[in-house]
């Protein structure tokens, strides 16, 4: 469906060429890195400038037409695709790093900044920023869906490292949340709610960030284990005896398969244990030999120490890697991937369980895991052609999330709820999904703002 | 105003004795420790389980009669007042320790469960909830202004330690909050909303906490300062440095001389830090020492280490008695509270103009502060019939607060708005003051939780 005239013609006059309606740039947002998919947008959108995306939403929210942001495109969920239509705004180019302060150990960026490109603007001032969701996401996007991934487990989640925001809401307005001290109690915590919402409330257009110290000294290594549970059972006993571990990954023995295949490693076909530790020389020390005497407990075998920079990029580039070598363990498959999160001490049964159900259900599901977190993935590969094997494995994620629920966890510890787990949401948070649904109301009565996503449905 | 006649007799059926209109009780409940004060409400109720709660909500609600939370009621800006009268919902005997679960460092508790009570009972297990506002606050007060206090530069605030919430909302229907693992990205963040919400959104009957490990190893020290801004300078540059301090907190030369006068102690009338390591013995060795050395650069001297427990629990003690000793330098006087926060970058010059604005105005108000974070409050002692005195004070503290936000900081960094902040929202917020609003509008319709408090009036 084209846009209305109007519309398009006052987008047209505020972006030029940077409002798109041809064939390849709708259909490159109609794409994901899961089995997702949707109808092109009628239209894209790349602004600039936070000034750019007011009128943008503005100008949409006069027409009533939906806005869906895009960032990098690499949430899981169908979280960014248009499956009502309209423009997608697509934030890659606001990609300025705005001002580091380094004393304060912080960062404002747009939106449009990729992790990657992040850390290496600020290589040379001693700090870094540690969340690392793999993908080269954006930090809006990482933001919008509450991203974590390998380091959360020692540095928090992008809950614990976003201070503020400045945020276009749906009538086009332009607010600013939170500020660059350490704490508030200012009122609503609305940084907090922008904060994995997932585009739904407002368009971020810049975010502060906390920043860390680059680590002194750092180690990493990986170590074979007989079984699943004893990995996974490592981890809990390592998480309880209070190691402050940088990383904590757990990767199944069809992960090493797929690394040995697709990512040059030769690794035993077993389940492996991924770490790190971060501090000073002693500390670094003292914590990976805590760690060796656990995990010997647990009979893990095989320790690989990677101890030049050099190495340590290899190890973590694989595990990153995963995702695309897991899915070459299938050629054309794509991934139902789905992720739970549930607590330490119901890790190892969630672990197993879940891996029970994949063999029963004659799918080919790699484990992979935020262990560290009580977090845990599966890629459960299919045919993107074929009905019954999407439901199936839709099926198993389905019962994952359930079991989380039933521990006390959660059916989404970072990946989000997009389209794919909307269904689960009621089973999660019973009237507390209401409650999202009136906030959602009173902050984009038109429901202009990435409708049809995560939200019960409006009356 | 007396309650509906209706309502009354609701309350009492459901209640008995813990319905009370007498003039006692509703005086003890118009009181606060600091200067505010209001008329007292027209009934005060202490409900027990979350039911009760949940049908007082309700009869109010259909009544349209507000009601007003009360924790330990120690808050600071009149949070827990009744300015518009109705019925204070003392949670003080909702006081159960439901479920500590040790693997995972977790613990589920009714609100009116005080900080020290839950720390009591923690004692045997190794584990202990670290945030500490000093004053024996109710859990379900500290969620409710996002407290925090001397130990959050090493542990965070509320935000950062609930997990969980079971609320009662404005209509009477019970929702939960969160869940039990480390992370989530499904949906909202609710938890976060509710936490600092001072009571305007919801009444919470239950709270998930997360726990921390006892330290193996706690060392304490004291030490004097030549000037204000030596002693904040080296707060500075001890944060920059990375030591991962438990405690480091500042009181001026008047709060020294209020701790000799009225607590027993003999230090130097000087500026002081107040600072405390936790870690393992080797650790709290190697920080405490390069403390030492920054401190010393800083013209540190008369180091007093705190070595047995007995000494550390004095030396905590004396400082969060701080506000009592200082109030007990005037006779009769009352408190001008106020808390602000800024980058730490900008924490000597905000210190050093606060003092200046304070001698200035020509008022006695030492300054203490959790500098880690780079907060502090001033304590302006008032005579409370002084109309033209607590003008001045608020006056001050009005500048406090414009300096914080030029400065990228924030009106209050941990007692929140109440009544007192109420009026510097906008400048904070801009328009996102407006959103709060709406937020309010749709999960409060009525006005009947905690209204006249932060939010802007409504239209
Ligand atoms: C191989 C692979 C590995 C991954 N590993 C992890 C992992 O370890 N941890 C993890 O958390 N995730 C992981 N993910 C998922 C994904 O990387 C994250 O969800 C990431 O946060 C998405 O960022 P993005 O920039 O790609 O966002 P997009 O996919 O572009 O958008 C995500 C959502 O945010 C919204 N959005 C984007 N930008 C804005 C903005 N500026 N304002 C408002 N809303 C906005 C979109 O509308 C959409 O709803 C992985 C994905 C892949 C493909
Ligand atoms: C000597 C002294 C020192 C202090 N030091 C600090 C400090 O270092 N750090 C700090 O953060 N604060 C400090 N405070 C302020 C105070 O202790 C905190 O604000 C504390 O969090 C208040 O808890 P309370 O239980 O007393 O809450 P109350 O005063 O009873 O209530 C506070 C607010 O929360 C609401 N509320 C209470 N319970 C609930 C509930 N269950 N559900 C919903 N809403 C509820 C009330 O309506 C009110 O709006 C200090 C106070 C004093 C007197």
């Amino acid at each position: 469906m084209p846009l209305p005239d109007d519309l398009s013609h006052s987008l047209q006059a505020l972006l030029g060429t940077r409002f798109s309606v041809t064939q390849a740039d709708r259909g490159h947002h109609a794409q994901s890195e899961s089995f997702h998919s949707a109808p092109p947008p009628d239209a894209v959108v790349w602004p600039r400038t936070t000034e750019e995306v007011a009128r943008i939403v503005a100008a949409c929210a006069d027409a009533g037409v939906p806005l869906v942001a895009w960032g990098a495109g690499t949430s899981l969920e169908g979280h960014a695709l248009a499956y009502r239509g309209g423009v997608t705004l697509d934030l890659s180019q606001m990609d300025r790093v705005i001002e580091i302060r380094a004393p304060d150990m912080q960062v404002t960026v747009q939106p449009g900044v990729t992790r990657e490109a992040l850390n290496t603007e600020l290589r040379a001032t001693g700090l870094f920023f540690p969340v690392d969701p793999g993908a080269n996401a954006s930090l809006g996007g990482m933001a919008s869906t509450r991203a974590s991934g390998t380091t959360a487990v020692r540095y928090g989640t992008m809950r614990d490292n976003v201070l503020a925001l400045q945020v276009v809401m749906a009538d086009g307005r332009v607010i600013r949340t939170g500020t660059r001290a350490a704490k508030s109690s200012a009122g609503y915590d609305l940084t907090g709610l922008f904060v994995g919402a997932e585009g739904t409330l407002g368009i971020i257009t810049e975010l502060t960030l906390k920043l860390h110290g680059q680590p002194e000294e750092v180690a990493s290594a990986v170590c074979a284990f007989e079984t699943l549970d004893h990995a996974v059972e490592c981890v809990s006993a390592t998480i309880q005896s209070g190691i402050p571990m940088a990383r904590i990954e757990f990767v199944d023995a069809a992960t090493a398969r797929a690394f040995n295949l697709h990512s040059g490693a030769s690794l035993p076909e077993m389940p492996h244990l991924m770490v790190e530790f971060h501090g000073s020389p002693g500390s670094v020390r003292e914590d990976a030999t805590r760690f060796g005497e656990i995990a010997e407990d647990f009979g893990a075998t095989g320790f690989d120490w990677a101890t030049t920079p050099e190495d340590r990029a290899r190890l973590w580039r694989m595990r990153h890697g995963a995702y695309h070598a897991c899915l070459a363990l299938r050629s054309g498959a794509k991934g139902v991937v789905t992720d739970v999160c549930v607590p330490m001490s119901e890790l190892p049964a969630a672990v197993h369980a879940a891996a029970e159900d994949i063999a029963a259900a004659g799918l080919l599901g790699p484990i992979v895991g935020h262990v560290g977190d009580g977090n845990f993935h599966s890629l459960l590969l299919v045919d993107p052609d074929d009905k019954a094997e999407i439901a199936a494995a839709k099926e198993v994620a389905r019962k994952m999330a359930e079991r989380a629920l039933s521990v006390g966890g959660t059916i989404t510890g970072e990946h989000g709820i997009g389209v794919g787990k909307r269904d689960l949401m009621a089973a999660q948070h019973g009237d507390g999904w209401q409650v999202m649904g009136a906030i959602k109301q009173a902050l984009d009565p038109q429901d202009i703002l990435n409708p049809g996503k995560m939200l019960p449905d409006r009356n």
